[in-house]
């Protein structure tokens, strides 16, 4: 097995993990998806206050070496436990899932394109973009109507960590891209065109496997 | 037949006219191509000095009503009688393009989402994204290069017309895109994700049209 590697990223609200969802729905068993934001680090050094107060928008809160090596197991046709992540405790769980290797291999995540060894993995890199004020507002929806927060919270949060790194990590490594889709999940056109292209990918790959068993 | 009309629009330098012709090798005889060029208005009620004074980079200079006919007809099944254009003149060229339809329309121009019209027409709309710098670099190649023209005189032209143009007609134009390529037709991974939909659509379309027939 060689998965194809399709990396999704995009601001906080972009329509990235609804495109991702939507991807696997499309392509069925051939498709694994895995969520950046399983891979946060694991800071049990650190006390709940201390943890409280770490930057979760930023590149460094994240176990890039567990994720490069989950990735790459994944590519060459191994399988992975992937962590869970328990964001009341801000620590990884117990629980893992197990995740088989797939032909396709879909991540997504906020800083995905941030970092040049992350990046150096994925065949296709497709950056969500949406309008800043439409982001935030999809954030509202979901924090204080999902998630129960409250409005001010998600505000201040916004203003304070998610908006300035958005800026400084996110908005930049748009330049990766080979594709950038407008409004992501949502945007059919797009989707009709990736999913297209990742069906006759795995298709490929079938047959290919077929061929190498006989 | 109902032909599938792609749009793909950017800036001068963007790739966009590479990109075109680089799907239309790829597709074959299943594809045409015009280019929104061929569209120039024939202003034949002004003098030379008149139509030299033209802004060629506002979509007014386009005859827009030739090019939804012409583009309706070939969606339909038609075969139109494509202008050619005569830029030493400034004037439409006696000569025409016999131009058959094809299950796949693919028509590029920087103007082409400046049109509310155009867009209507069009099935899947690609948006060229190419820096600035790079678009008048490349542009700056080819017409000191290969059209013989002053470095002065190009980037004079550049910064009174096609620049302000860029900004206030295509640069905003890019909201109605599908999809975002960057580079264009250097962007080898977009042009496979693109072709291999575009083939894949094209293939259903012949085996409609073969069930029709039987």
């Amino acid at each position: 097995m060689n998965s194809l590697v399709i990396g999704i990223c995009g601001g906080t609200g972009s329509g990235k993990t609804t495109l991702a969802q939507r991807i696997v729905e499309s392509v069925g068993e051939d498709a694994a998806l895995i969520g950046m934001d399983s891979y946060y680090k694991n800071n049990t050094n650190l006390t709940f206050e201390e943890r409280c107060r770490i930057n979760y928008d930023h590149p460094d809160a994240f176990d890039t070496d567990l994720l490069l090596k989950d990735l790459r197991t994944l590519k060459s046709g191994g399988s992975i436990e992937c962590p869970t992540y328990d964001y009341a405790r801000h620590l990884r769980s117990e629980k893992t899932i197990r995740v088989e290797s797939r032909h396709l291999i879909i991540i997504e995540g906020i800083l995905l394109f941030a970092n040049p060894d992350i990046v150096k993995e994925l065949d296709v890199k497709i950056f969500v973009d949406t309008d800043a004020d439409v982001r935030i507002l999809r954030r509202i929806m979901r924090d204080v109507n999902e998630r129960g927060r409250s409005l001010e919270s998600v505000i201040t949060q916004y203003l304070e960590t998610v908006k300035p790194m958005h800026d400084s990590f996110i908005e930049p490594s748009k330049r990766v891209a080979d594709i950038i889709v407008p409004e992501g999940g949502f945007n059919h056109v797009a989707f009709d065109v990736i999913c297209s292209m990742l069906k006759k990918k795995v298709q490929e790959r079938k047959e290919k496997k077929d061929n190498e068993t006989v």
